[in-house]
């Protein structure tokens, strides 16, 4: 197995009902992580892209979030329908999704 | 919260008894995560380093593994006694720990 040209880290971090801090999994991260598993299989490239689901990656409050390396680009508030664009820009063209990137604040 | 200057991804991986493919719960990788979390508490490095627990990282026979990023260095066969090591050479000191690197076939 290759050292990947980029990983892709996805929270999937649950909370208890009431927890007093929000989780990516009240926000559907799970899907969020189906869909970039699914591309990854859809598009064939496992020689260069990998995929990992995580525990808490830190900016809860702007979940669904998802890291990638080398880079150390972190976005937030993901949904299914941003997959495809990370894909397209970021992993395949390395331009990141700027509009999907968190503010400085939370990862800078 | 800052970006870190190293993410460490400590796989937790577990699977059923009786699973083919071995995994990282098998061999105790959870006190190589607690090691990991107590030390960045004792040290006090939340400035500059994190710590994130994770599904299957893919070298299940070399684990327990552990991935450093921004560098990209996976590291095999993980015990509690090697964390120390992994903080004072690499993530403080910038000098991988060669001897628990996996081997090329797994990950370069």
């Amino acid at each position: 197995m290759p050292k990947p040209k980029k990983h892709v880290f996805v929270c999937v971090q649950s909370r208890p009902m009431g927890h007093p801090r929000p989780s990516c999994s009240q926000k559907n991260c799970t899907e969020v992580a189906e869909e970039f598993y699914g591309q990854l299989q859809q598009r064939q490239l496992f020689d260069q892209i990998q995929v990992t689901t995580t525990s808490c990656l830190g900016p809860c409050s702007e979940g669904p979030s998802v890291l990638v390396y080398p880079e150390g680009i972190m976005y937030g508030g993901v949904s299914k329908q941003d997959v495809a664009a990370i894909y397209d820009e970021h992993l395949l063209n390395d331009q990141p999704v700027e509009r999907l990137k968190v503010a400085e604040e939370f990862w800078a």
